[in-house]
């Protein structure tokens, strides 16, 4: 490709817009282009990086004997009836009516589209396990689309869906699944960690996520330094910190705390750590018969977040997790939230294993501007259970047994679920067993977001000139640099002659062949991130040499111009 | 492939939903599968063929210097009240809301979002001309999808816009284009022809259509049979007949003709050819002033059809044509319709040349029940004017003045416009000039059916056992049938050793490892088209060889199984 039959269209300055250093750099790199809130037109450059990630996942799927079939964007809505979600799925499902005033829906997914269609089409367990895949645009209309093509509305997705007569045979393919998706990110070139998740709306058994770590991911996942354990923050076990608890030794003290609520304040008043302090926070109970919902408290040390996915899976807590007012906390309690402890309070109380390890901690006193220090469980605070209620931090022991946790970041860019029967049941799809019995199919379901792992390995290649990305996705390989093209017809004739070599031997190249000056050609390549620029300038063709610049180590090395082909000859 | 874990979906019957025989063979031959009214599933044998399709598509875009983009299906309704087509387009463009009631549209084309991109992108002639294409999904609410995908609401389509300064510019693209899409079909191994089209609706000054010739196409196309020469029929020029008009020999004569209108009926009463007849139709003319429109007559021979979009484009006639009521004859001829004739014609009247070139004519004689023979023109009907309404028919002279005309039947494929400035004007789409003027561009657009072309190409190429494709199409090269493997090791490891060498050199190939009967398995393979079988018995292995099967020509001859590679070797 020559620059001066493309369209570049790199920008010098960084659009207002953008957030994000991926956004940023998608829009400056000529990548991506808005059309609306959430939709995107991939530009030539772009669209090259975005169909060779497709390629990789669309190997890997078959290599995994997975079948390739498209669905349509545009499904109707009575297939969403059926399986429930149509009500479910909330307002990110874009409704729409034909013109014949029909119901449809822009498919965000398509597991009724799909279950639909195997129930028709398979009727025997002969034809078991199927596993069968797409890449094809989904629509989302997230109410605050951002981030670029990270979270946009209109976006690439491989998503696939497996058919099984039972969960062992599921669990086999979704391990199939899983090695295939650890292939797939390998060849992209990404640093990456699958995690255990939480199985979330979809439902489901068991579930893992991929991560592409970057320092601006929107997830925390928490690792093992030791062994191949990560999970997202929200799934990893906290463990109950090891040995006895401590016997007490201080006696309950009121302490006057005027005007000292927050827990740095606190500890700060007091001259201790907020780890030998305890928050006690107030949450909506599950109301019985007909009474109004009872407060739960729960205890964390004071440097402890709490989990809020495990404290509204606790049997005593309703779901979503929801505060207790002010008014109620004055009502119930008698005091403001900043005074709030376990010692003699009135509501059931759940301690997190940290705090309930503590002793001699300091609590609020359920008087305002009033907390004990010396405090004690069972001694001075009694009626409580233990949960882990809790998010890891570094340094907690990995929940795997091995070694200590470590807290990254991360980029969602795949998720695979052990769906179970959910769909199936709905939509009536099942076969006949070699026993002549109907049984529902068990199902599996595996996505990647195509679009979104353009962003996440910009997230996590990039430097101050542009992005740096891995071989096997950058949109050309090689970048060929004449300096003063115009100036010299030598430098002109080595640089036709290497693009045709390199086009002829199908090295996917840019020749910039531009009547630019050299920086601006310099900052477009680096801008637009090729793994490797040939340099041709007068002074070095003395020699029959040109220089290598490569993106990735900054290296500059002179090579012979004869030696050229050795440098994609692996 | 084995077909033991393929998705093959064949279905022995053939589904009473589907009209045309590509919809059927479609579905049994397990391509697609019916979602909703006009939308469809394609399965793995189907997308296999679609994908080939695109990608021949995809290469020669390239190869013709054009760069690939991908814009979103859901575009901003506010780009389509620039261009002034949100009002035009009519309900096959799907309106909708997003959550925050913003106004969208299903695009059914990308006019609108490429011209503001280059809008935005382009700002001086050193970038053009420039050429950008998309392969991506559409969406068109057809008021009765029909034809499986042949006439679906959503479809893949390759849609190409070039962007120059001047008409000269975009003519030579537009060439490029019309090479380019010549060679896409003829890689396609299908016959077309490129067709002389009218621009309809979406405006502009030049057009080709680019038809697969099928029996069963939805469009007539007018050859001539010596030269390069095609049109649509709407557009094929019906010249006058050569030579003078023949001197009135018989004098005007009323007939009594009871109950006789129509022409067969008037020509077998009187006895001569209806080409020695005329018709006469009463169609709405254009108003003036106040005036309410007055009834034009539009007078053709007896055995020929009206062109409806040449009497539309006739000064005196209103568009959409709109053919007089049975009580405006009444009123103001005063007889039925079957009887209506130029001689003392109150109304205006427009003759078709070769109706103009007749004498000793028979036509309505304005009286119920009366016709005239020996009817002359200027001696019998006066004031007339004459013009091209017809239909051109096989056999009259070609219209680039070689050969005569042929008719066939096509699917149309693919369409090429010279838009013109239409878009780029109205979305204020231009560049500085070398001179330093702002200059709004030129614009070309260029379109392929990409899944229709599927349909196209089995329309065109069947026989009663299925399909038979092309081979740069066919969704598998070549077809591993054995005989009764479960009772002979020998076939079974033969066919196992061909699966394994044929897919290690690259070859598309699909093994029937089913436990299914010879005919079974024949009956899907040539159903399914695959062009080449390989039938693998024990009596032939005796003399180390196997059978091969030719899907299109019939043909059947052994081959030694070390010779198997010499089928690919081309």
């Amino acid at each position: 490709m020559r620059t001066s039959q493309y369209l570049l269209s790199t920008l010098k300055e960084t659009p207002a817009s953008a957030e994000v250093i991926s956004h940023q750099l998608m829009l400056r790199a000529g990548l991506v282009r808005n059309v609306a809130s959430g939709l995107y037109t991939w530009l030539p450059t772009g669209l090259k990086v975005l169909r060779k990630v497709e390629n990789i996942v669309r190997e890997e799927m078959q290599r995994a004997g997975a079948l390739e079939v498209l669905m349509p964007m545009v499904q109707p809505a009575d297939l969403w009836q059926e399986s429930g979600r149509l009500d479910d799925y909330g307002p990110e499902l874009l409704r729409l009516n034909d013109r014949h005033m029909r119901p449809f829906v822009l498919g965000p997914t398509h597991e009724e589209v799909i279950t639909k269609l195997i129930a028709n089409e398979i009727s025997s367990y002969k034809q078991l396990p199927l596993n069968v895949f797409q890449i094809q645009t989904k629509f989302r209309d997230e109410i605050r689309p951002r981030f670029g093509v990270m979270r946009g509305r209109e976006f690439l997705m491989k998503d696939a869906y497996s058919f099984h007569l039972g969960e062992d045979c599921l669990k086999k393919t979704y391990q199939v699944m899983f090695d295939a998706y650890c292939r797939i990110f390998d060849r992209l070139g990404l640093d990456y960690r699958p995690v255990i998740a939480d199985t979330g709306s979809i439902g489901g058994d068991a579930s893992h996520e991929f991560h592409v770590l970057a320092d601006s991911g929107e997830d925390d996942i928490a690792f093992s330094d030791v062994s191949d354990f990560a999970a997202n923050v929200e799934k990893a076990e906290a463990l109950a910190p090891a040995g006895e608890r401590p016997t007490p030794k201080a006696a309950l003290t009121e302490v006057a705390t005027p005007n000292v609520r927050s827990i740095e304040d606190v500890a700060a008043f007091l001259k201790v750590e907020s780890s030998k302090t305890v928050k006690t926070l107030l949450v909506q109970g599950i109301a019985t018969d007909d009474n109004q919902a009872p407060i739960v408290a729960l205890v964390l040390r004071g440097d402890h977040q709490l989990n809020e996915v495990k404290a509204e899976n606790l049997p005593q807590v309703a779901a979503p997790l929801t505060f207790a007012t002010e008014q109620q906390l004055l009502d119930e309690i008698g005091c403001h939230a900043g005074s709030i402890g376990p010692v003699g309070l009135s509501v059931e109380v759940i301690v997190d294993r940290s705090a309930a390890h503590l002793a001699d901690f300091v609590c609020g006193a359920n008087k305002d501007d009033v907390h004990y220090s010396g405090a004690n469980w069972d001694r001075d605070a009694k009626n409580y259970s233990i949960a882990d209620i809790r998010n890891v931090v570094a340094g907690d022991p990995s929940p795997c047994g091995e070694g200590k946790i470590v807290i990254k970041r991360g980029v969602e860019v795949g998720h695979i679920f052990q769906l179970g029967e959910k769909y199936a049941q709905a939509m009536n799809c099942g076969v006949l067993t070699e026993a002549g019995k109907n049984q529902t199919l068990t199902m599996g379901c595996y996505g990647i977001g195509v679009s979104r792992i353009v962003a996440a390995a910009i997230e996590q290649n990039h430097d101050k000139y542009g992005i740096k990305w891995p071989a096997a996705i950058a949109p050309f390989q090689v970048a060929i640099v004449p300096m003063n093209m115009a100036k010299s017809a030598r430098v002109q004739e080595t640089a036709e002659h290497l693009y045709q070599q390199l086009q002829t031997a199908g090295i996917d190249v840019i020749f910039d062949d531009r009547k630019e000056r050299p920086g601006v050609m310099f900052a477009d390549h680096e801008l637009i991130g090729t793994p490797l620029l040939l340099v041709i300038g007068e002074r070095n063709l003395d020699k029959q040499e040109i220089e290598v610049k490569n993106r990735i180590s900054g290296e500059k090395s002179l090579l012979a111009i004869s030696d050229v082909m050795s440098l994609f000859t692996k």
